[in-house]
């Protein structure tokens, strides 16, 4: 057992990864009796030197706790690690924190509730270092009741920013793929942007200064754009879609001619052309959404 | 001629798109007597209403001020609109404000310098509403002592966000391109997110105020990936390349199951995949910078 003082409801955790550690040590930090567990047990060290109680196996890892929060690679390894010890679930709570799409995390809902287990779905829009912290924002869905009996415990990941979404288990990792996607298209666009200006030796961290003024304003166009887009109406205030298209088009040249990657401002470019095509060209940017509602071409 | 007080430096600006009257505005509303010209007369009305000169031709709006600021849609219309009058730039400073890629702003370079005329190549990156305000950067380049002398005029347009870049007159636009591959990628991403969203009949002004914080975060990000990339190395001490290709397959599968666009995350997945074919799976995601400096795959 532990001999650091320990407050607050016991918790266990399986998953010890980068994420998983992060989310254990922040419940140890807050005094709950922590109890681990990792296929790759090396990796509790550090946790059971903060306090933590190594469990031998799932099973004693799950019977040790009320509530279970398991965050892992993805919910093929939340099954393998869960399915054999499916009964010791039964009048628990297992809060998932392993990224999902909804389609999954309402499957994993329904094998719960057949356990007689009280499920929470889960998605942390954050980085591991910023768990326990105001910079964390977790979002969980799933039954108000579980997760209100749960909050206080919760709240040590992420305060605040802990937001309960709705009873529909897959709203929470619909949320998390949907800021996943932003993430990951700033990330790209300034990676573009560092490769081109570094064929001119400019450094990524001048770029960066740069970038993140730009970052912040376009997120000011966004937060517009989504009025226009609950209105259905688009109207060209600031560039229309027939300016961008002269953008990228110049991007996709400098991109070609300087030997970077253009497929990402040749994707820009062709989703512009269809919202021209499909008459918007004298429209804003907000108009695209009409493409992203569509499959494809 | 205007009845309103006019203080300042007399300038011209040709090309009154939705651009070009906000810079016609910002100087009129800094008293600066400002002379204006656009292939369709009727876009001066508003203008003229405010003290701006309409001139009757290009070349009379060239011959009208030291210092003529061009933005019209590309470069094909700036050469066609200043081709014929060259002659009348002699001595005089071009502002070229219209987007570029670096080769077309270099060359516009060397035609005005065989036209005895000071050249600046600039890039707007703010919309209309924002020209004449702290929210609007706007970047030179080309000869320093020619932007010193209209520093003070050109400070009209973007306050302390104007910033001197380079003697080469390629920078301007290479930044411009870059940013705007930025601004292209949140909005892409936003539209995409929204799109996802609005199969569970989320608001895109719901999904705004958390895709915003996002945004935000990412650019933390950035700025962090932007010291490995100029560092060379790439350590995930965050997630790694592996964890985000199994957020990036999970995003493509609830697209394509929800009937959305899923050709953004299938190009984040290839380029993640090309990154961990590379080695790069278990680094972080600034290694991806370097399939951003490669072509294609
Ligand atoms: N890292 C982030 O920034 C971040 C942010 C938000 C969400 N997430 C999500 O959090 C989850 C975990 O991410 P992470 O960064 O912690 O990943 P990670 O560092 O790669 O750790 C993966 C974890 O899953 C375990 N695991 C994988 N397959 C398993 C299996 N078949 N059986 C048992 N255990 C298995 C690993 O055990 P071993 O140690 O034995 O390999 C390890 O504990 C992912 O769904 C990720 O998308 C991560
Ligand atoms: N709007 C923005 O948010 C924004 C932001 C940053 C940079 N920019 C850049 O600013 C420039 C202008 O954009 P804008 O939004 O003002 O575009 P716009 O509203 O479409 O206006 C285009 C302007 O170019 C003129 N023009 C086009 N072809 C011409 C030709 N062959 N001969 C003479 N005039 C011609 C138009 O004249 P007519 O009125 O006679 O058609 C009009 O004055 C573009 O390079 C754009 O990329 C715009």
């Amino acid at each position: 057992m532990s001999t650091l003082p320990a407050s607050g409801a016991p918790v266990t955790v399986i998953g010890l990864g980068l994420m998983g550690q992060a989310l254990a040590g922040a419940f140890l930090a807050k005094g709950h009796p922590t109890t681990v567990w990792n296929r790759s047990a090396a990796k509790a060290d550090d946790l059971v030197a903060r306090g933590a109680v190594l469990a031998d196996s799932v099973q004693s890892a799950v019977e040790a706790s009320p509530l279970v929060v398991v965050c892992v690679s993805d919910y093929d390894a939340v099954h393998q690690l869960l399915g054999p010890v499916g009964g010791s679930l039964a009048g628990r709570t297992l809060v998932n924190l392993t990224t999902a799409s909804s389609t999954q995390a309402r499957e994993t809902a329904e094998w719960a509730q057949k356990l007689d287990a009280a499920y929470l779905d889960g998605a942390i829009l954050a980085l591991p270092h910023a768990i326990g912290t105001e910079e964390a924002t977790l979002l969980y869905a799933g039954p108000q009741a579980t997760f209100e009996e749960h909050r206080a415990t919760l709240e040590v990941l992420g305060a605040e920013a802990t937001v309960y979404l709705d009873e529909d288990h897959g709203l929470s990792a619909l949320y998390d793929l949907s800021v996943l996607s932003i993430m990951w298209g700033v990330l790209n666009s300034f990676l573009h942007g560092a490769a081109l200006l570094g064929t001119a030796n400019v450094k990524a961290s001048t770029f960066a200064e740069l970038a993140v003024t730009a970052i912040n304003v376009t997120a000011e166009y966004a937060s517009a754009y989504a009025q226009q887009i609950d209105a259905g109406e688009y109207p060209a205030t600031d560039a229309t879609v027939n300016v961008h298209v002269g953008g990228m088009t110049h991007l996709v040249e400098e991109s070609e001619t300087l030997g970077v990657n253009a497929e990402l401002p040749r994707f820009f470019l062709e989703l512009a052309k269809r919202a021209v095509a499909a008459g918007d060209a004298e429209n804003s940017y907000a108009s695209l959404i009409k493409q992203f509602r569509k499959p494809s071409a």
